[in-house]
């Protein structure tokens, strides 16, 4: 092969490289980095004996981004709501419960173009709340919007706002 | 007496009312309207058999003004910083904790000025979160204050930011 048609080949395969990844990050959830500046929607505590312990054992906050709490507020969530379910452990002393170290960042998303067939909510869940360790991926309809399914006249969303 | 006299007494003796009031009024602590938008620093729930149940039992949540979040970064928390003690009695069922009715609002507020007797903060209590119920009033020294001392090093304040 002569070294220009080469070089047109290489170029070629990396522009298609590219372009793969590109729609593959595209696709995925975004770490949310300012969440911990959002509303703060609720918070609540799952014990040792619940029947969602081994998932969400520990205490957990939701918060919510402007687009999320117009949602909480009319029963409907626009595109852009992102709703966080932030998952601490817990420590049990002296009768109390204080927060530890983060389990899980949970985000839920709206997009009705990227999230057609999970009624335009994506999932993703940061274990440790590390940006790179997604431990839901592209299992989000199984792992999340299956259970979701049960909220589907509050749009899908399990928490409420309270005053 | 003159008309005019009585009159000049009247509007005096009403001026002079009208200055107390708003003297008074300014002492106060406000209530705060839109703490639920702040940012939630922590939260904690204290059970039966610690030893401050009986003040405040229940689920407490943290939130900061943008001033008293500067504080919690910083360590010294400027004047303007209001930091909120939101107290939620908590339903205990199906081992786990939900929060349930306000207990208390809580509020702090650092004002060198008005507060120069307790380090410059003051404190007030709404009890069940209704504005007019104020459980502290002039008692804040000795019913907030002085347990806060313990606390001098971090700028009398008791709760740390996490990420």
């Amino acid at each position: 092969m002569h070294t220009v048609a080469k070089n047109t080949l290489a170029i070629t395969v990396i522009t298609l490289l590219i372009g793969i990844i590109a729609h593959a990050s595209d696709s995925l959830i975004k770490y949310p980095t300012d969440y911990r500046n959002w509303t703060h929607i609720k918070s609540m505590v799952i014990q040792e004996g619940h029947p969602l312990h081994a998932s969400f054992g520990g205490i957990h906050h939701i918060y919510a981004n402007d687009e999320a709490l117009l949602g909480y507020k009319t029963g409907s969530f626009p595109n852009g709501s992102v709703i966080i379910f932030d998952l601490l452990e817990t420590d049990e002393t002296n009768n109390s419960i204080s927060e530890d170290q983060r389990k899980v960042l949970g985000v839920m998303q709206k997009d009705t173009q990227k999230f057609k067939q999970t009624a335009g909510w994506g999932f993703e869940g940061f274990g440790a709340g590390i940006p790179s360790n997604r431990v839901v991926g592209s299992n989000y309809k199984e792992a999340c919007f299956e259970c979701h399914i049960s909220q589907k006249q509050n749009d899908y969303v399990f928490s409420k706002w309270r005053e």
